[in-house]
């Protein structure tokens, strides 16, 4: 068998006319990423078969079929394809690193009584840098493990999450939250524009997987004139803002009554749309409201789970995206989720719409595949480096294992992506060509030890809850 | 550490005036399985820390502290329960066992067309005997891995199907269909009819694990005559009717148009409502509805997944259950899920309401875990056998690892198996006393030759799709 396979090469090499390349004249790069599908998520040759892409300084430098990467490259450090799709990484647009710490800390209650009497007195007691730096370790560990190369992330200490990031080998836009109101740190609006905005700039330019930015929280919480300082310093230093936008009814109301504006018609009237900006949720939006959105440099991110766990609704995602506005997917933080799982936000992004609109036809397959890498990375402000496997990127990618039963029978590779594949099935995560995980383990993350920090910090939490 | 403990238990035993138990003394049972947590969904005592179960002969014989249990008991098998919850094994209350050889073939169409141009072709052409005992075993194989330890089918050749999970070790309520149109191996009702009798004589009381049924499909696919004569047949062998009601807005319409009223009207009409009738999806059910199901002899399955990939809609389940309707959870088949995973309906039945209903406290994770356990043994039918662990019910549990990270910190553990949990984290399924899979290994299935089945038929349907 191998003679034959060796005899048909020689075969198909001579008929081309040239010489099979020696391993010397072969180019050698850092890694070869194989793949039985290679879902590359270009326009065109969307999918190969059998293909392989090469990594150089962590960088894309060749994607094509295994047996022409082959012939091409050598490289040191191979991760076989074997029962497995090769794919962008994924894209967690929104979330709150750090608050796995209150996952299920309280969960099915009316909003203001989860807000008021769980998540702000438990934030305002507990978080400090320690609290962040365990829990956003362990949230890049479930994202590392889950297939997710980038996040978005908006929570307090935002240097020790870029920190962190940094250590777990993960791409991050870590934007620094400014609110109106006290928070964690800070006693409003001046120190926390003041120490974000210090933030931005001690990293910008700082670290080539790290992306500052700023976080005014919402339209509701945050005065008309602070967001447009804060657009106006995001302007300046040429980084993205980050922003909860109409997520539910209520800010919706309130920055009608106060503004007589939608959030977003507030927004664009501050001219904020014409520069990077991370709107999460908008679950709430006018017709008028998304038309100002296309176009734009304005991306949705769409959390699926949070927004119904919270009972913030249905945002118009098929409106959206027919519109032609770039929509990612996001898990929020997990104590709406309860989890950090972009696979379960893709599956339900393709459901609930179809649910929603009585219309099987929404949302396909290929469009929540879409919104949790190429979209999603636009809509993250990074759609210039990831999302793509194409060469010039940056090498962020994921191999997902077919080999259990449940991907049987195999008829497109996409539906089974976003239908069948759970978390659990990545088995590889690659970013910036540093292999993260391999074989399921993640090398980055000493979770044994995050695991101890954790558990130090919950079980003061839960004495706490116990006590009331 | 041993001499202390040994120290300490003497100390107790003398304390409370009594010898402890001798290994002889003990009673001998055929397994004892142990949790961190013991879920029993028992109305007292829900929840035991530390807990075991007793199995003899099949048959849950003790519930309690793994102390008292391990005091009273001895075991040859014992399944340990460090860092695992014990728990009702799942009840899958709706599916096509089968139909996982259609799973992704084809996804995201108008309902129509999916239906007309993909399913029912290939159900016409390849659906035989072959094809349901491959596929069946398939399931069986996903249903054990994930949890479920009973199943309602209802597809084609369910002599087969009973036979397959008579193997497989589940158990199974197995419905004969019955339609008034032709369908694989029959040209119209009488013959479905009398093959769905007479399957249902030749196994009532034939096997403790598998309960015969009827399946007449729905209200308008069968005739009032024909719903009549199916329902009176079940009652005259006493056994249960599974037939989907009220699924999408177009049956509600033809049920309407043709007798003037809904299709739980007709049913309760007909007096089914007083005998045992697994009614499934009910997504459309009038206020008039719901007060005819209370008190009835009806069960509601739930189907979350499918009814919003087909464009269903959302079942009114928080009315249900606020009005005292018995609802569970099923997958239906796995050509409109595309799974078998009850945990995502779990999931989703915890999410969807909430979205849909714009209120964060519908169906909290305590109800969505009954409707997969004690509420939906019920409302398939099997509520006196399964659903709770407590003395005399059979002993059908499934052990949960709580091994993963992804479920730090724990501060609710029913939270937990609703919002983190996943198929993969059930390490251990136990059917009346049978252990069928341990650390996560199916034991009942030879999966490797159910694979080479399914190739060889999914091949031919490939081909066939591909020739269009």
């Amino acid at each position: 068998m191998i003679m034959l396979r060796i005899c048909i090469c020689f075969f198909v090499a001579s008929l081309g006319g040239h010489a099979l390349a020696t391993q010397a004249e072969k180019q050698a790069v850092d890694l070869i990423a194989y793949g039985d599908y290679v879902l590359t998520m270009q326009a065109d040759e969307q999918l190969i078969e059998d293909g392989a892409v090469a990594v150089s300084q962590g960088v894309i430098v060749g994607v094509g079929l295994a047996t022409e990467i082959d012939n091409r490259y050598t490289a040191a450090k191979k991760l076989d394809g074997v029962n497995k799709v090769l794919m962008p990484g994924l894209v967690n647009g929104h979330t709150h690193s750090s608050m796995v710490l209150f996952r299920g800390m309280a969960d099915d209650l009316p909003l203001m009584t989860w807000l008021q009497e769980y998540i702000f007195p438990m934030e305002g007691r507990y978080v400090d840098q320690a609290l962040v730096e365990a829990g956003t370790r362990l949230a890049c560990w479930e994202m590392i493990r889950g297939g997710v190369t980038s996040f978005v992330d908006m929570y307090f200490y935002p240097d020790t999450i870029a920190n962190v990031a940094v250590d777990c080998g993960l791409r991050a836009v870590v934007a620094a939250p400014m609110i109106d109101f006290p928070s964690p740190g800070f006693k409003g609006w001046d120190d926390s524009f003041a120490a974000g905005v210090a933030f931005a700039e001690k990293w910008k330019g700082k670290h080539h997987r790290i992306t500052p930015a700023l976080a005014p929280h919402a339209p509701y919480t945050v005065s008309k004139s602070h967001l447009d300082a804060a657009f106006t310093a995001a302007r300046r230093l040429e980084i993205p803002v980050s922003i909860h936008v109409a997520e539910d009814r209520a800010e919706v109301d309130v920055v009608q009554e106060k503004y007589g504006t939608s959030s977003i018609e507030l927004l664009a009237g501050l001219g904020t749309l014409k520069q990077s900006t991370i709107a999460a949720h908008v679950v709430w939006p006018t017709d008028a409201d998304i038309a100002k959105l296309v176009g734009s440099q304005a991306g949705v991110i769409h959390n699926p789970t949070s927004n119904m766990k919270t009972g913030a609704g249905f945002a118009p995602v098929p409106k959206m995206l027919a519109a032609g506005v770039n929509v990612g997917l996001g898990t929020d933080g997990a104590a709406s989720n309860n989890d950090l799982d972009l696979w379960q936000e893709m599956r339900l992004a393709a459901l609930m719409h179809k649910g929603n609109s009585n219309d099987p036809t929404l949302i396909s397959a290929m469009q929540a595949l879409d919104m949790a890498t190429r979209m999603g990375a636009r809509a993250a402000g990074l759609g210039d480096k990831v999302g793509v496997l194409q060469i010039g990127r940056q090498a962020d990618m994921i191999q997902v294992s077919l080999e259990s039963p449940r991907f049987d029978p195999l008829y497109n590779i996409m539906s089974h992506l976003v239908y069948v594949a759970k978390s659990g099935d990545v088995v590889t995560n690659v970013v910036a060509g540093q292999v993260l995980m391999e074989k399921g383990d993640v090398a980055t993350v000493n979770i044994g030890s995050v695991r101890a920090d954790i558990r130090e910090i919950s079980e003061k939490i839960k004495t706490d809850l116990g006590n009331r």
